[in-house]
């Protein structure tokens, strides 16, 4: 059965989680990372909503700095998606009146919204898409949808829900309650009578929520109302007020309407569903060996068991290990018991105090023109390999410290130097003097990539004079 | 007081240990590698037998892999080493014998050898010097010394030695037992009774040991004279005679002679020493912070004790560990229960037959001439960082499958092209197209370094065809 109304998926793609450190760093947080299977978080939530019968295009929040993946992993799906940006973080109640709103406009007044947290895990495509259409016809009804899973453990690492009478309204039921996440005994109570897990994800019409907040926290309603008002598009990114955002209250959605209004509904998820908020969550959702390890990329193991190796690059080998954690990846390697994995957090902080770059960047830095990578440092010279996407182009620019080479070793440069415009091409070379007023540009249809010899007596990021630049940064 | 005879000291230094994986493989064992301080333990090894007026100029007894290692690591303390190759391992004895040879031609045919393996750690350099001053008086008067160390706990690691009575000549006394390595509680007994660790560390008049041996293992005698007496000199290096060296029994010095002999004496090395066997006896050797913790490289540890971490490369950071021993290098990380540390050969085995490179080979291959190490690879180019040692000269060599780019960083490269010659300095670059005849060296006195970077449909090692070689490899 098709919903009533449209519903537009509102995806929440804007968290910068260091719980999955080292694979997740501020630079690239872990819903734009694959971390099971070949797509990245983002990309498998955009293709669990990605039923046209049911769902409209998507609409995605994220943050300034994530702007180019959410696009980008989007188109690298064959999806057009509306990218629009909250210029600060003021936590889910001011981000999903601004979807709410949004999706109003693109969708119209009536229109449903399904708001999606893009780092969560769902195992049960179809269980999903069947809890959706569940809770759009109790949206429809009038009703403020929140997902509840059928727990498969007492896990501590939840809040709970506790679900009431019914509805009338499909299978939603009454929040009776929202409760903090439990200890370990607490939750075993709760899943004797019959509590679910709280998703904090939601259906919702757009018009009741916007309705409900106002009656409870109409100082954030102005706010957002005004930001998304104000609101200008720049390269196809519907950029927020960021003035009139900032002025919103922080406060998540739960306290400004979800603990507040008579509206709230339950439905039932039965799909197998997890947050990620830690290592030891991605290992309970992931197949494991006959002696319980779970292993990710190039991992030998002797004589252990119950172990957690997740290898973005480097072999790791183990032996005697049991209830271990350990991550790798080119630059940094985390190792603990598995029941630590909480602690992640606090580790990255005194990293991150301790100035180890590591904790908040990775190797390989995304432009919106594509990426680049430090390949071999030294004294007086800096290699890089460069990737420009099919119609990206740098700044026109130079450096007061350093020549560069270039090797083209995959498609075909488009170069600008002092005025003149040639190309390069796959296993051809160019030359730019120190000075030289440069761009680099890919005119072609397949990724370029190229090998950038730097030298020069300075050599930090921040020797450069951008002239232009199509991505308006300064 | 000077010893009555020349005392030479000989390095051992072919042994391959993996037990030290993944810092020491096969392509580049742990004596030639910094694990305590600056200096490699081969380095250290010379160091400690630098005080011309006790030792003469050392010999060298290496693998011919590891030659251009034990030559460049000697000059880069500015030391001159006669270096032997060893055309295959017939384990100590017939080792020692050639030593001993090569050092009577050398030094004559009453002088004293000093056998030492170039991969122990000793930390008390002068008390080290003390005995080798002692037994250099024992061995003149007749004896064959091995230094008995004294034990700092009831190892389990080590063999042991049971010191019976006095020769009469200095300290030494008689060996009146070598013990295999004991259990716990053996051990416990056995240094309650006096015993002392048998360090595999031998000082006797050469002349001696040979005379000695041919009562025993004539054979071996036999087969290493005539290895050394057909031995050739190649670039300075002494090549053993590989048929005659091949047909000696393979038998270690202990079941050769030392357990056989009368002459056998034991002298106590008060010095802290550790053969460094496995990660764990180098954390017995290393400083510890207050929780225990040994680290070497970029490590953060939070609520961790009695663990030991070494990073050559990658940031180390950990949480809640115990008594647990992680070992990360650029390509490969090692995790394991300290305890467990004499499993890592059954891991590397594993490694191997599971065909990982990184269970034998290094990033950075050394070559007579110097390093490469691959800094970048995709399908269709491979980017490398070269080091050319001052006066290094490549092989005059053509591809068939690739063209390179060369781009100097630091100093000056001669360039052979077609018969060409021509100078590459800093920051400029040259191209070598595919089939072109070329040769890179380095006239200067400073290494020379360049970034390659190969383009082409085959990039295999293999795919090189050398003309001429000062090295004489084919």
């Amino acid at each position: 059965m098709l919903s009533p109304a449209p519903v537009v998926p509102v995806i929440l793609a804007g968290g910068s989680g260091t719980r999955l450190w080292p694979v997740s760093r501020d630079s690239l947080p872990k819903q734009f990372q694959a971390l099971i299977g070949d797509h990245t978080l983002y990309q498998d939530t955009l293709r669990r909503v990605s039923d046209r019968t049911l769902f409209a295009p998507p609409i995605v929040l994220t943050h300034e700095d994530f702007r180019f993946f959410a696009r980008r992993q989007a188109s690298d799906l064959g999806m057009d998606v509306t990218v629009a940006l909250e210029p600060t973080r003021r936590d889910s109640g001011p981000a999903l009146l601004a979807a709410a709103m949004i999706a109003q406009r693109l969708a119209g007044e009536s229109c449903l919204v399904l708001a999606l947290a893009a780092d969560h895990i769902v195992l049960d495509e179809q269980l999903f898409v069947d809890a959706c259409r569940t809770a759009a016809i109790a949206a429809s009804d009038g009703r403020i949808v929140t997902f509840g899973i059928t727990p498969t453990e007492p896990s501590t690492a939840y809040g709970y829900i506790r679900p009431g009478s019914e509805t009338g309204q499909a299978d939603a039921r009454v929040v009776d309650a929202f409760v903090e996440k439990p200890d370990q005994k607490t939750a075993t109570g709760y899943l004797a009578d019959g509590y679910l897990w709280n998703s904090g994800n939601f259906l919702f019409p757009a018009g009741l929520l916007i309705e409900e907040a106002e009656r409870f926290e109409p100082e954030i309603v102005a706010s957002v109302r005004e930001a998304v008002e104000l609101a200008v598009e720049d390269l196809g990114f519907i950029r927020l007020d960021a003035r009139a955002f900032a002025s919103s209250p922080a406060k998540s959605i739960d306290y400004a309407v979800m603990e507040r209004t008579s509206r709230a509904a339950v439905v039932e998820g039965r799909f197998r569903w997890s947050d990620i908020g830690s290592w030891d969550a991605l290992r309970g959702v992931s197949e494991s060996d006959a002696s319980g390890n779970v292993t990710h990329g190039p991992v030998t193991l002797l004589d252990s068991h119950n172990t957690f190796v997740h290898s973005d690059g480097p072999l790791v080998a183990a032996v005697g290990l049991d209830d271990v954690s350990v991550v790798a990846t080119e630059d940094a390697v985390l190792v603990m018991p598995a029941h630590r994995s909480q602690d992640v957090k606090a580790l990255v902080a005194k990293l991150k105090s301790d100035g180890h770059n590591a904790a908040s960047e990775h190797l390989k830095a995304h432009r919106p023109w594509g990426t680049y990578q430090t390949i071999c440092r030294g004294e007086r010279f800096h290699v890089k390999k460069i990737v420009v996407e099919p119609g990206g182009r740098l700044s026109l620019q130079k450096h007061y410290h350093r020549a560069e080479h270039w090797v083209v070793v995959k498609g075909t440069a488009e170069v600008t130097l002092d005025g003149k415009v040639f190309e390069v091409r796959e296993n051809e070379s160019t030359y730019l003097p120190l000075g030289g007023v440069h761009r680099l540009a890919n005119p072609g249809k397949i990724p370029l990539e190229l090998i950038e010899v730097q030298t020069g007596s300075y050599l930090g990021e921040d020797d450069i004079v951008r002239i232009e630049d199509v991505y308006n940064r300064s």
